[in-house]
């Protein structure tokens, strides 16, 4: 595994990977950040938070970056999983960041557009230029494949 | 990384996993068909897509398919990140196919009882016999382990 | 692919990763167990599991084993992406285990605080611990990376 950075599609996989994933995860951020300012919580324990005087409820604003993340959560972690396969496969270079560039641009697009309810199709057609990134990939690692 | 192509069992494995991600991946496309047809979306600027008159409501239909999708996201990740452990671990090429080949045919026939409610416990026991297959290859990869 | 395992940090990465994903999988187990006490199902064609009588309805137990488990998903799949990228970019040896132990004993806290309502702030630190330690990762992975 050493060897594994020696691929030299491998460094730049493991940086879009990394954005996606942390993009992923700053949804969690996002969420705690309205849920302690408008003091709204998913359990009762947490009402008592910050001074307390909070409530149980749900929030059109949490509600849609739980979608977001949900959608990320459906989305980003396959392209990952597929992008290692990929990766392994031997791509040329030049292919390999066209896949990880369209992905990763589709799915920060993806999440401006979530968020600011963009009118559609914004978010419909970065979420399927993301998906066709992955599908190509997993089209171009078969011919490797045996089953 | 050159090299993961070379264990005998990763071709076979990313066979698989990219089967099995596919296949979650495809629940996307049909949450987004039910909801194109039946004019039902998630979000209020969802509405005016294809020639509007659409609106926000909940449907048993596209409820189902969104039940099934969370499911294979919360089995089949765990198979493709294990199996990739499990992989590394040099197992039997007959031993690996094996567990592929039950997860992959398991996790088909799960989305087929989930889709059309199947009478139980056929679904039951195709998410069981999923399960079992991530454990068995938990199980197999531990002695290669340190704590 | 035969030389991951001779990465020494890889053995002990696919330790910690192996303890959080079936710690995650255990959830589903969880799950199953409070549906089949209670009898409450979450589809009209499982109610007759286990000699009938049972109905489609939502429980607070059930409910919260449910977010526990969806937060498992949003933060141990992150961990494991990342911390593989991490384990091939060659960190020392203390400074991996560091992450790996961290992560680990914080989400297996974070269950238990989330499952048995624990006064907070018990969960949200042990969420933020967690969400820590896979950022540290990530910014240790990234001057080796390539963009």
């Amino acid at each position: 595994m050493a060897g594994v950075f020696d691929n030299p599609v491998f460094p730049y996989f493991a940086f879009y990977a990394i954005v996606v994933v942390l993009k992923t995860i700053s949804m969690a951020f996002l969420t705690v950040f309205h849920r302690l300012t408008k003091r709204i919580y998913i359990n009762p324990e947490d009402t008592r938070i910050a001074g307390g005087q909070g409530k149980v409820a749900t929030n059109e604003t949490i509600e849609r970056i739980r979608r977001c993340h949900q959608n990320d959560i459906e989305n980003v972690i396959p392209f990952v999983l597929i992008g290692l396969l990929y990766t392994a496969s031997g791509p040329s270079l030049g292919s390999a960041l066209l896949h990880f560039r369209i992905f990763t641009g589709a799915r920060i697009f993806h999440t401006i557009a979530y968020l600011f309810a963009l009118p559609q199709p914004s978010r419909a057609l970065s979420f399927f230029v993301g998906l066709l990134s992955i599908m190509s990939m997993a089209y171009n690692v078969l011919p490797a494949t045996k089953y």
